[in-house]
């Protein structure tokens, strides 16, 4: 059976590359690669998995987990897959649906050192089942969770709700309707929460934060919107929980003829890729670090040469949809 | 050790009940789920996976398989996860890098019969490599491949691109402005291939293909802007490759003052959400149908009921970028 030294001999180049090209770590050029790989299947090397995963310890593949595939998911898987590639790192992610047992099939593989890391986007188990598995390989979060065993990347959206509030306070809005998401979010309690405050410090009677709770697709804002055409008392401002739905939102007043931001002013969340090319006003929460804090993180866990943490904050980002 | 039979009694629910919730297949309502998953975990009942395996020769778990994890990708992604989540199976997204040998452990999982089925989307390895592995499992591709072994879902984009020259040119365009994407690209090859006929059928000059290729990235709309502003003879419209470049072309022209449709019109290519509330102009080509036609073909291979596979065609959506 040839060695890594005869592939080496074969290709041309040192053992040391070889290694890197069957280990995927580390920089190879394009053709250095193609060299090595056509001197693998040439001479049929085949690496002893099992073995070469006993002496690094390593398959150089992430994990990341999720109930679902959704936009705001997807901006976070981007950047997590990007910065993991660019330490040398794969990714598999694996879409639970929900189901408990494939998400603890899914951990058994870090169990099992065929996952590196795992990124836990949004789980199906309770904690006290997963944190049993950080103990074979370190596992970062975005829930908000208190646990020595697993970090999180997680961030507050209290504060962000209420830069939104502020600011629309400031340009003059005094008639501010909320459009929250999912009921039983953290998320949207936080918003709620945040709501409270600003109207308690600015003695003005809050909403009742159910009336447009749960707005999450298309259909939601059209019951939104023609709520709008026949209530007598217009809202001035509309604060959403993501781009995605200010974006519905806008288009579908215009359409209506109604003027955005002159009639009513709507602010969107997430700073993603629409809310720019539809000159939005949004609220930044660096939403592509957070992804790629997450990946830091199991770097760091794995002793990997990494940049350091970058702090998450919100931002305004000021656009046209608003005064 | 305790039985299906056991588990069955504990919860209250038919033996029937418990096996789809541990097998994850038909439907089964959330409280009757928990029960049964509450009695799993009191008898601490962990069912032999391999012996179950080797009974049913399925783990209900789908495969895809991409080099990147982009726009288009993730539409397509999204839709054949719904699919298959209605037919009971989970799914797991390889995203290899272009690496090889990651591509080829994935496609090993077939064989060991940990993936029932593989969607490859963007492939790393040859056809050779990789048409070995369709014996072990059914195998779909968004590639344009004649196999025997691996059906594709691929459609020519030729058609597409020719139906938005044409109704550009039916609405008085004459100085029509093509955008393509990546030059090694077969679909970029199509489009070149539709625009070169269009000129010809109409005796006009086609203007240079590599003008804009490879206009993938923002940076290279913001090139064509800059170009636009500066040329003396000006396009009176412009056929992109996507609706995240139109919608980017789009918002660009409009902050430069440059009115669209009035001074140029732009078509976008999916129909995308961004299209929508853009209120552009663009080619459908059922993308989402793309997704669930690849789901269907891979389940009527494992001879599973479900819905016939629906015809893929490309249509005009006429919105407010064009005339």
């Amino acid at each position: 059976m040839p060695t890594i030294l005869d592939i080496a001999r074969h290709a041309g180049v040192s053992s040391a590359t070889v290694s890197r090209v069957i280990n995927s770590s580390g920089y190879v050029g394009e053709e250095t690669r193609r060299k090595v790989e056509d001197a693998i299947e040439q001479l049929n090397y085949s690496p002893n998995k099992n073995a070469q995963h006993l002496r690094t310890g390593s398959t150089k593949n992430f994990g990341i987990i999720s109930t679902q595939f959704n936009d705001t998911a997807v901006a976070r898987i981007n950047s997590f897959i990007s910065t993991a590639y660019a330490n040398g790192y794969t990714t598999t992610l694996f879409v639970t649906n929900g189901d408990k047992k494939r998400e603890r099939e899914a951990f058994d593989l870090l169990k099992s050192k065929q996952l590196d890391g795992i990124f836990l986007i949004y789980r199906a188990n309770d904690w006290s089942v997963l944190e049993k598995y950080a103990s074979f390989g370190p596992v970062v979060t975005l829930h908000n969770v208190d646990s020595e065993q697993i970090p999180s990347v997680f961030i507050d959206h209290y504060k962000g709700h209420r830069l939104a509030l502020d600011y629309l306070w400031e340009t003059g809005c005094r008639q501010i309707l909320n459009l929250y998401g999912t009921p039983k979010g953290l998320n949207t309690h936080r918003r709620i929460d945040a709501y409270t405050d600003f109207c308690r410090d600015h003695q003005i009677d809050p909403h009742n934060p159910d009336l447009f709770i749960d707005t999450v697709t298309s259909e939601k804002v059209d019951d939104f919107i023609r709520w709008y055409e026949s209530t007598e008392v217009k809202p001035d401002a509309v604060v959403t929980h993501s781009d995605s739905i200010a974006a519905l939102v806008v288009s579908r007043l215009r359409r209506k003829g109604i003027r955005v931001p002159e009639d009513v002013s709507v602010i969107g969340f997430d700073n993603l890729d629409v809310s720019d090319v539809m000159d939005m006003t949004t609220i930044d929460y660096s939403i592509e670090e957070q992804g790629k804090n997450a990946c830091r993180l199991l770097l760091q866990t794995l002793n990997q040469p990494v940049d350091e943490l970058k702090p998450l904050s919100f931002k305004l980002i000021k656009r046209k949809t608003t005064l």
